[in-house]
């Protein structure tokens, strides 16, 4: 069904698709090659969010794109969203083969795009290096199959598994090229979501800084999308002036019912969350932020938090930065995480280790 | 002064050193190459303790070495020990030409090797891959040099830097590639320490198991070998029929003054240490086994030895095993290591990471 062709230029789509990663938000990132006769006539990305689809893009480029094969990412949209549906695009445009890398999993689209193309007789395969596909975008679709984004926590720890003295002295632990590829992780998440504990101790901005991204003009662009500050701060006790409430970037208060509102919060956007066994409703809250469209989500807590997401099985991922200094035994742990027996100990899956400046950073996923 | 063969030859000898790391001790582990006409005559390894030194090896290999170059990693020795002067033997086989990597740092030879060579009138030169050289025979060089073999800590730890349940739990935390990793970390030792509060947790033995160690023959030699296992136990706890007592290994109980001596452990092998500020004084016991002749030395304990270890400045490197679980933040620490403020962390030097079966080691020095 496939040729060398057709692979070559699904990676070739696939390599388009990587570069929205830090602007398509909440829409997936996705690539199109255009191809005619074996030649290239066009090349796609998804623009930031009102603007093009990488088929429109493609098919702007190509000019004329009668008789071609059209390489997409994923399927071709069906539904009037802020732009209009791709699928009617390439028809119009007279493409004669579409090879997609996968179905949509919004439920708006899920195969009608692709019915769309056949109906009006273009020739449709699907599943050419679906796998590679998925993991381009792999918060857009836990987003679409199963209401919650991908949810990562980012970890800077020392050898001996420690987040901070135990006077909550922290800086810093990872040094400049570890700090500047955080600045990357959260170019590349729709929500960064930490507790007003962190917030009353650190005074963070949790915003990108594009001064720290490195000079590549995708990761510049990156720094013009601000994510959603989200603090889990049940009582509203964030205070006026605090970094976390800068008009840098947007954020989001979620707090429990009768919290009182100071004065200085009242601008602010914030969102009740009930009350589950062990603090605030970790799983409803990733629920609203799917319902927020966001695809990925990036934990940058204390203990405690990234901790409660662990065990409540919300967390995809962890990335953990590891420096080569010992921070004691009395400093304080990496996850806030009381087990009793090896039984009950947490196996994680090594999904990358990689040396970053003179840290290490691991990126693991609960098994 | 030295050609690309000469070179080359060296590159050979250390090979041939190398070969010798778990059974040479407490002489250290020499190559030698004999080369007549740019061939390779001969090829020696030092033999065990009482055997043939890597020259006698080579000379006997040679038959006649008249005429021939002697490339040694280590000057050849000049004094009658368990076996004769290696000098003297290369002068009497008709060498004309002794290329050696280094001088042996042993006070009893110290250039005397190469001076009686050049009194014979014999080509002498000295220095050819010398830091390679050092780098094979780290403990004997520390031994001469400083009066203390070269001290390792081997760690096993989760990712969140934990060593055992807070009950003591710990088997298994990493898995069979790491713990086969170990056994050979053992063979290549000369005393293994711990403590008396690991002896009583976990009755282990300490000894090289050869059923672990893996098939080659090297390995496999070196599990005739046993290392002198070394209880710090000032109290004189150690029970009768504890596995560290067993008659596979030889056994040092180190106490303080004034303990008492149970029958049962009065044929054992034992040493009094002085007392420093903070329980025995390991600098004490690094110099006692420098008097046993221990070039390598392994510390297999708990958090709190460990870190003794390290703050007394007697840690030359850790070895650190990590599993990709959590242990949760109840576990028991890596290192026993109470530090109050950043400035007080003690930053670490990565010589080596690597993948070990599904666990990551790490060879660190204190800097």
């Amino acid at each position: 069904m496939f040729s060398p062709l057709d692979t070559r230029m699904m990676a070739r789509a696939l390599q388009l698709a990587r570069r929205g990663r830090f602007r398509a938000a909440p829409n997936p990132h996705v690539g199109c090659v255009l191809v005619r006769e074996g030649a290239v006539i066009g090349e796609g990305t998804t623009q930031p969010a009102g603007g093009h689809h990488a088929e429109v893009e493609a098919l702007a480029m190509a000019g004329d794109a009668r008789g071609a094969t059209a390489y997409v990412t994923l399927e071709p949209c069906s539904h009037h969203g802020k732009t209009g549906p791709c699928a009617e695009a390439l028809i119009a445009a007279g493409v004669v083969r579409v090879v997609a890398a996968m179905e949509d999993p919004n439920p708006r689209v899920a195969g009608g795009g692709l019915s769309k193309l056949r109906e009006a007789g273009i020739a449709v395969d699907c599943g050419l290096l679906q796998s590679e596909a998925e993991e381009v975008i792999p918060g857009f679709i836990a987003r679409m199959r199963r209401g919650r984004g991908r949810v990562r926590a980012k970890l800077a720890m020392s050898l001996d598994g420690r987040t901070a003295m135990a006077s909550g002295e922290s800086q810093w632990i990872t040094g400049p090229a570890a700090r500047q590829d955080v600045q990357r992780l959260r170019a590349a998440s729709c929500a960064i979501v930490t507790g007003v504990g962190t917030v009353l101790a650190d005074n963070c901005s949790l915003t990108v800084r594009r001064e720290q991204l490195d000079a590549s003009s995708l990761a510049q662009e990156a720094g013009q999308r601000q994510p959603l500050r989200v603090v889990l701060d049940s009582a509203l006790q964030t205070p006026a002036g605090a970094n976390i409430l800068s008009a840098d970037a947007p954020t989001l208060l979620c707090h429990t019912a009768g919290a009182g509102v100071e004065s200085h919060l009242l601008p602010v956007d914030r969102a009740e969350l009930p009350v589950a066994a062990t603090g605030m409703d970790l799983s409803a809250l990733m629920s609203l932020l799917a319902t927020r469209q966001c695809n990925e989500i990036l934990v940058e807590s204390g203990p405690r938090l990234a901790g409660a997401m662990l065990q409540a099985g919300l967390l995809d991922e962890l990335i953990v930065y590891m420096a080569p200094v010992l921070m004691g035994s009395s400093a304080n742990p990496l996850l806030h995480l009381p087990l009793d027996s090896m039984a009950q100990k947490v196996a994680l899956k090594v999904v990358d280790v990689r040396q970053v400046g003179s840290d290490w950073r691991f990126t693991l996923a609960p098994e």
